[in-house]
């Protein structure tokens, strides 16, 4: 898309915004359907539950299918459970095996049924082996219109063979190469059958090193592969060596996004596939558990200040304070924490180097709280005059800062032995637990010194 | 990989690790070498400073080159900081123009200079091309080793043309084809050129419609193009429509890589390529500024404190529920911000349906406010059995948390129209805001109702 093309996209859209707030549906209707699928996906998960129903109503339902494949999770339950069985059907019918396994989980049992009816016998078969695989695996990734070819026919024959076949399954970069009983030998590459010589046998020239993937291994681990070698596609192959399928490098692309996306949600305490544009009262109720989650957390913390209410009243300055000390401990262990989580997921983080992480951040701790302790100092006698009180902050802040990249290393890595995303848990639990600290250590310290 | 590949990866990365922790060098020298250059760093970013300076002096001389391009950022840096320019020379000289024009940022220019000697005219000038384009723009994500042919001929003759040339360029689904003034006329894909028959001409089976891609492009966009289209390689065509070069899908799989990894980073004020194994000093200085704008952000909300320095005096129990009012309002409104955040990198939100989002987290935070208003109420008089002080805590949160989402809605957007991250600055503002709108609130109403 060259420059003038992506300015008449981002026109098309702006008419076509137009045209939908000026209720113009036939435009409304001839502009949706000249884009891509996946345009209209992202053009539906940008409007609001009223236009988008709108803007639904004109897809045509031949490009419905296939546009019901790009929609993240959320939108896309909603947008069939607003469609009647017979749309389904006629929407489904007609999809790829593998793109209809995407769909199949939101999809009524009747029309599931329907549909398979429809369906010869090897496409169900191929459909059945898709979906005995958890989504997130390799098994639940891969397509299965492979071609293949035996290892003992000449370049020249195989040509002849595509020339015959015709039409290629998209994003094939490569023939997979099996012995007679289907089981995976190799890879042949389109390049090197365009630039070997004809008569070349087919077993000379593959590439038995080529990644076969077992349909169990998570899709992460596949997105990690496909990254390090940098594939276009690879063969997924049973236990029994049998060719099953394979995954291409655009649905590798799926998972990589999405796998980001969760990691920033579940920060925040949200799920996945998040729908920006739902109703209020969805998102009220998708919120709720983290805030009550929150809130126990809060008067966990709450309760300690409450335990020290006596200083608090013979010193209410100390009030101004909780929040200084107690956020500066957040942010230096929500920074540990990030650093911590993300080195997990790149697998950086193994057994024989946590101890030396551990140990590095507690001597940026110590570093920090040093630095800051100073600052908060120099900024309170600054600020009010008094060094005692300026000593009694300086101290909480120290004790807060360097406890919070101890906490920041650790809390990750239990949740992880614990089977709990540290995305998800580590935030509140991590400031929780500065907030706690920081109270307790400014309080008690003021306790101890100034009355 | 098949599982038993995979397993034997693991085995050999602990036994690779038991080797340098006993210090069995030429082990670990043999086993290094054994790895693919993605995964040598990969596990040079997975080690401290002392081992991983080990790890890489075992690494051979012809590897060092297309490892240093595999390295983040920061870790490079650190590690060509340690080379001398001899060993710089031989390490990427000889590598391709593409890989070097990702390093060369990196290198002492006496380094570049003498690369730059040994090469010849043309890469010369591919490089200078390259480098002449933003690191994250088309151009400058672009290979040049593009293979293209003209419309005018048969099929039968671009086989020929292709066996005689022999290998092709990795990642090669297709060829290019240009006119007598090297001007860009479209693709001819792989598949295409199998499965056609030999007396076809070119120009007959391009694709005009092939994307072409402007290369002063963010490179955020081309990875939302090849998503959408769900492409391996596409043209990077100049202004005068002269093909420049290709972007192919494993430079767009680092692209989303990075961006999402910056967007994680950037939320809790670290810089981007983090290495989560750099030394005290250096961490320390990073994270400095991000602790210094949240310390002056505390202050703040700390000096609304001070101003009901009596109020606190004469309830201060009040003390025990700041804490609790504020954080639920920070809760609530990062969870908005996070998916407006989300929303604006997705180019799901636009000037058009903004005021329909605002409104709809004004609802939320409203209906969010009620429930919580209502929670904190009967927990504080079940647990201090004061009715004056649970109305005056339920009065501020409602006040925090319908003020909260309304706030996480305004501040991306501000931050994005005055062209700074809202991934990097979100954070602390909205904290700050629902803090000291929490304070103020909390105090502000006890003030009125409770002395």
């Amino acid at each position: 898309m060259n420059e003038v093309r992506q300015a008449r996209k981002d026109d098309h859209l702006q008419v076509l915004r137009a045209a939908l707030g000026q209720g113009a549906l036939r435009t409304a209707h001839r502009m949706v359907n000249a884009l891509h699928p996946a345009e209209i996906a992202a053009l539906l998960e940008s409007l609001p539950p009223a236009q988008r129903e709108l803007v639904w109503e004109c897809v045509d339902p031949d490009l419905e299918g296939d546009v019901l494949v790009e929609l993240s999770d959320s939108v896309r339950a909603s947008l069939i459970r607003g469609m009647d069985a017979e749309e389904l059907v006629a929407a489904v019918g007609g999809m790829d095996v593998d793109d209809l396994a995407d769909l199949v989980a939101d999809l009524p049992e009747a029309v599931t049924q329907q549909v398979l009816r429809s369906m010869d016998q090897r496409d169900q078969e191929r459909l059945r082996t898709v979906l005995s695989y958890p989504e997130d695996s390799a098994g639940g990734v891969m397509n299965t219109d492979t071609v293949s070819v035996r290892p003992d026919v000449t370049v020249e024959v195989v040509l002849r063979y595509l020339r015959m076949r015709g039409e290629l399954p998209e994003r094939t970069d490569g023939l997979f190469v099996v012995d007679r009983n289907d089981r995976y030998l190799g890879m042949v590459p389109l390049t090197r059958l365009l630039t070997e010589s004809p008569d070349r046998l087919v077993g000379e020239i593959l590439e038995p090193e080529a990644p076969r993937i077992d349909p169990n291994t998570p899709a992460h681990e596949v997105a990690q592969l496909f990254e390090d070698l940098d594939l276009v596609s690879a063969a997924v192959v049973g236990p029994d060596g049998r060719l099953l399928g394979r995954i291409t490098v655009d649905d590798v692309v799926d998972v990589i996004r999405e796998e980001a996306d969760r990691s920033v949600l579940s920060m925040a305490g949200l799920q996945d596939a998040e729908d920006v544009f739902a109703g209020v009262l969805p998102s009220v109720r998708r919120r709720l558990p983290w805030l009550a989650v929150s809130l126990a957390a809060a008067f966990a913390s709450g309760s300690v200040v409450h335990s020290f209410e006596g200083t608090i009243q013979a010193a209410a300055i100390l009030a101004a304070f909780m929040p200084i000390v107690a956020s500066m401990g957040g942010i230096a262990g929500t920074q540990t924490v990030t650093l911590i989580i993300r080195g997990l997921a790149l697998g950086q983080i193994q057994r024989d180097n946590v101890r030396w992480l551990l140990l590095k951040e507690i001597g940026v701790g110590a570093l920090n709280g040093l630095v800051w302790a100073l600052v908060i100092c120099a900024v309170t006698v600054a600020w009010l005059g008094t060094w005692r009180l300026a000593a009694v902050a300086a101290a909480a802040m120290l004790v807060n800062l360097l406890a919070a990249t101890g906490i920041g290393v650790v809390i990750p890595l239990a949740l992880r032995r614990m089977r709990v995303d540290p995305a998800l848990g580590a935030g509140v639990l991590l400031t929780t637990c500065t907030d706690i600290i920081g109270f307790a250590s400014l309080l008690g310290i003021a306790t101890l010194v100034l009355i």
